[in-house]
C-alpha cells in the first residue's frame, strides 16, 4: 500500500509540474517572459505559488526550463528543413527562410527566444541556443564546401555571421515595439536576410 | 554662507558619484559585470553601500549608467573610423575592423557590452547600443549606393545583418569561457567576419 500511495504522489506531482510548465509555455507564447508572474502562473495551473517553487528553485529556473523546451521545438524545424531535398546552399536557404517566417508568424515567443530582456540564467539558455544553430549551418556548409557549391571557408565562422544576421535582423521587427507586424509584409523582410546571408556566405551577387 | 555649504554639498555629491561610476567601470573592465559587486564597489570607491543606493535607485541603474557611458566610447571609436578617407565600402571595412580588433583587445569589457548575462534593464541599453551601430553603418551604407561603390539594396536591413554578424561573431572568442584569447592569432577571425560581412554587402567574392 505504502509503495502504491508513492507512486501516486510521484505521478501527481509530475503532473502539476508539467501544468506549471504548460502554463508558463503558454503565458509567454501570448505575452513573453514579462508577462509569466508567478503569481498567473500558479492561477492558470490551479496550484499555490509554494506548489511551483516546490518545483522549481527559482522563477528563472522555471522560465529557464520553459525556454528550452520551446528551442527544442524551432531547433527541430531548422533540421528538418536542413533535411530536404537539394544541395547544401539551397538547404540553407529553406532552413534560414523557415527560420525567419516561423519566427514572423509567432513573434512573441520569437521575440522571448531571441531579444526580450530576461534573467541572467534564461540569458545564458539563449546563448547555448544560438550555439545550436550554429552547430546546424556549420555542418551543412561544411557539406556546401565538399559539394561545391560553396566556397572554401571557415564554416563555423560564417555558421556564426549566419545566426547573428538573422537574429539581429528578427529583433527588430518581433519587438512588441514595432508597429507593422502583418504577416504578408514580411516577404520582402525575408528577402533580405536571405539575399545578405546567401551573399556572405557565397560571395555571389544576387 | 548656507549657499556655498549647499554648492560645497553638491560638489562632494558630485564626486562621489562619479567615483561609484569610475569604480564600477573598473571592476567590470577588470571581470566584467558578475564582478562589480556593491561592497566591493563601495570599498574601491571608499562609501558606505547605503551611498551607492543615495545615487542610484538599484545595482542595475547604476550598471546601465556604466554601460551606457562605455559604449559612447566605442561607438565614438566607431564614428571616427567611418570618417576616415576612402569610399563608403572602404570606410565602412575600416570600421568593422576597428570595432572587431577593439573588442579583442578589451575582451572582458566587450563581452560584458555585447553578451554577458546581466539584468533586464542593461539589455535595455544593449538593444539601444546595438541600435546605434545599426544607425551609423546605414548611413553610410547609403552613401555607399549613392557613391556606387555599394549596389542597391535594403541598407537597414544590411546594416542590422552587418551589426548580428559581427557580434555573434565576437561572442565566442570573447566568452570568459573561450580559452584562445592571445591577440596575435585573432586576425584569421577578423578577416572571416569582414569577409563575410563585405561579400553579404556588395555579393562580391572576396
Amino acid at each position: 500500500m505504502a509503495y502504491r500511495e508513492t507512486e501516486k504522489m510521484r505521478k501527481r506531482k509530475a503532473e502539476a509540474r508539467q501544468r506549471i510548465i504548460d502554463c508558463t509555455y503558454e503565458c509567454v507564447t501570448e505575452g513573453g517572459f514579462r508577462s509569466a508572474r508567478i503569481t498567473r502562473i500558479a492561477g492558470l495551473a490551479e496550484v499555490a505559488t509554494g506548489t511551483i517553487y516546490r518545483h522549481f528553485e527559482s522563477r528563472e529556473d522555471l522560465f529557464a526550463e520553459v525556454f528550452r523546451l520551446a528551442t527544442e521545438k524551432e531547433i527541430t524545424k531548422v533540421t528538418e528543413a536542413l533535411n530536404t531535398p537539394g544541395n547544401a546552399a539551397e538547404r540553407l536557404e529553406a532552413a534560414l527562410r523557415q527560420f525567419s517566417e516561423r519566427a514572423l508568424r509567432g513573434p512573441v515567443m520569437a521575440w522571448s527566444l531571441l531579444a526580450e530582456p530576461v534573467d541572467p540564467k534564461v540569458e545564458e539558455e539563449r546563448l547555448a541556443y544560438r550555439k545550436a544553430y550554429a552547430d546546424l549551418f556549420e555542418k551543412t556548409i561544411r557539406h556546401g564546401i565538399e559539394e561545391g557549391c560553396i566556397p572554401e571557408q571557415n564554416a563555423r565562422q560564417s555558421s556564426t555571421c549566419l545566426v547573428g544576421a538573422i537574429a539581429e535582423s528578427l529583433v527588430g521587427p518581433l519587438s512588441p515595439t514595432h508597429t507593422n507586424q502583418t504577416t504578408n509584409k514580411n516577404d520582402p523582410l525575408v528577402d533580405a536576410i536571405i539575399r545578405f546571408c546567401m551573399q556572405g556566405l557565397t560571395g555571389t551577387r544576387r
